[in-house]
């Protein structure tokens, strides 16, 4: 591969696409003729105003979002917003519904629960190892939200379908899989995403919200805790992540111009996690650990006959150039993370490495 | 100059090291053989590891910290660390002293009276628009913690001297002059600072902690606002800003490779701002708003004898390469950051323009 790069399977921070990377590189020391790399433009200039609008115009025009819908740039990853979303909506007397599909969503439970609030844990996965989503959950009418995660980068898993909620506003952690398929925005009162898997580098956390949850925020939340803060200064109350919303920026305009929007990407996606499942599905030696219905397009998750054998398989794919297909230090395994920035080559390759393995020592 | 870069006297986010942005330039495609880009690498990697191991090293030693001293990265700037402070240090019943010494002291204060926390206001120069550090403050004994403002962006102002609280921790925003020189550290509890004015990208907030200030952390806090969260896990409980905080390991080894040290550091600086105020003390034309004795080595701020001249400056500056001497938009005039990314060479290259600039306009 160009400059010795190696094919990328990391779970997050995760592969960017290269003509991101080139771009960002070429212009690192004169972005856009300002004389200056982007890491040293004021964030109240014109180059950087350009910068954070074309982001969220092209952000507003993949996922099809209305006027009712603002994109903004928060700092803290995910793990933030599992604090701030309790904090900014739920107030005493109200409950939240919670569906718990593994790690991210435990631990969105937890930060809700650590300040006091009202949570019910509506559905669980965790009686099968969190290797499925749950299916006809009694959601409450009267929660204040529902809270999901859609993609679990652990569990190899993935909702298909969004839960109807019946009108109650849905919450989604969508870090590892926003912008990997076309969806229905509407019934969502706020998505957020962790930007290192799917949409650009660590250090800034994408935030959709509609306008109605804004009206639900307390005034008496310190300013870096209030959504209010963030959606009235366009997300520059304080100096925002500039280089990480630059490279979100490009990633946005790749998907619109290089690769046509959501429903080519998922299209791609679908392809390249169907060849990947498909091969393992054809032998015994590759397991898939998700239930078939619930499998991620993102991250497939997948067990060898033995911890020894995986443990080589990890090896020998780091020695020919596959990186990051280790399973997570938590649940062991193999992994191979597939997000957008992933080309179908790189499975091909990958496909055509397995069997070779397998073959050696199957 | 080189690829047409300007000389940047933003405020910031501001220049950096010319060398810092070369070597991420370089390595963008694959940094330090790993086949990744620096935005590609996962935080649980060796590759990272050794990235925040040595900018947590290089900190320490620039800094002279001993062992009860950590390094921590954070996200969310300065401007969440007003808000944490209090929630992390102050319990019902206790207070803090504050010195309000312009915009962001204010902010400080003001984040932790929303919280409901009980601040005492000791000293303030708002009286003559905080031109002025104060002076014989008289501090509380019983105070958890005195916070202050080192160095005052938007007024030019800065502490010459750390006040004596005699045994009251102090906690200082050093956003916009760390490591500028060598201090005692000492006295102080925590100190923080923004990376985006003297160490690195916006996107990361530099936090060293002195061990006993963990202790006074409640566990009932969010996990993402308890600083002992950051202090278990070396900065890595969630995914850290890695580009940021590779970016300031750079900045960390060309201050202690490239420059010789803070001290070192802190001759250039008071060389810089000496000729520069030395030169506007010379005449009548440009005007230093700040009081002598506290004027900053940071941002030297200004005023030209109308705002019409004023506008026409920094536009004719702009036309011959000096970007971002418009003074902050609350406070109007010019300002010219000279953090320690600025090179005595831009410093006599801007006296230069002055001069000419004053021979054809006064």
């Amino acid at each position: 591969m160009k400059e010795n790069r190696i094919y990328n399977f990391n779970a997050g921070p995760a592969a960017l696409p290269l003509p991101v990377l080139e771009e960002i590189k070429d212009s690192f020391l004169n972005f856009n003729g300002s004389g200056m790399s982007i890491t040293e433009v004021s964030h109240r200039s014109k180059w950087f105003d350009d910068v954070i609008n074309d982001a969220i115009a092209r952000t507003k025009r993949l996922l099809k979002l209305n006027d009712k819908f603002q994109v903004l740039f928060f700092q803290g990853g995910a793990s933030t917003q599992f604090c701030m979303i309790p904090m900014n909506f739920l107030k005493q007397g109200q409950s939240a519904d919670y569906v718990n599909t593994g790690t991210w969503s435990t631990k969105a439970i937890k930060e809700a629960q650590i300040q006091g609030k009202s949570v019910n844990v509506v559905a669980s996965s965790e009686d099968k190892n969190f290797s499925y989503i749950p299916k006809d959950i009694p959601f409450n009418s009267d929660a204040v939200y529902t809270h999901i995660t859609s993609n679990n980068t652990i569990k190899g898993t993935q909702w298909a379908n969004f839960p109807d909620t019946k009108g109650v506003p849905l919450i989604a952690d969508m870090s590892s899989d926003i912008m990997c398929r076309a969806f229905d925005p509407n019934p969502f009162g706020l998505i957020y995403a962790g930007a290192q898997k799917n949409i650009g580098p660590a250090g800034v956390c994408m935030v959709i919200i509609r306008e109605d949850m804004l009206e639900m925020v307390p005034d008496s939340l310190p300013s870096m805790l209030k959504y209010t803060t963030f959606s009235a200064k366009n997300s520059m109350y304080n100096t925002p992540p500039c280089f990480a919303i630059y490279t979100i920026q490009l990633v946005m305009k790749w998907l619109e111009e290089t690769i046509g929007g959501l429903d080519k990407m998922e299209e791609i996606n679908r392809k390249k996690a169907g060849d990947l499942y498909s091969f393992m599905d054809s032998g015994e030696f590759y397991r898939a650990t998700a239930e078939p219905d619930s499998r991620s397009l993102m991250n497939v998750t997948f067990r060898l006959p033995s911890e020894e054998l995986e443990q080589a398989f990890v090896q020998k794919a780091l020695e020919n150039g596959f990186g990051g297909l280790k399973g997570h230090r938590s649940v062991g395994g193999c992994r191979a993370s597939i997000y957008n920035a992933t080309t179908p080559d790189a499975i091909e390759s990958l496909v055509d490495f397995m069997k070779t393995f397998e073959k050696e020592n199957g």
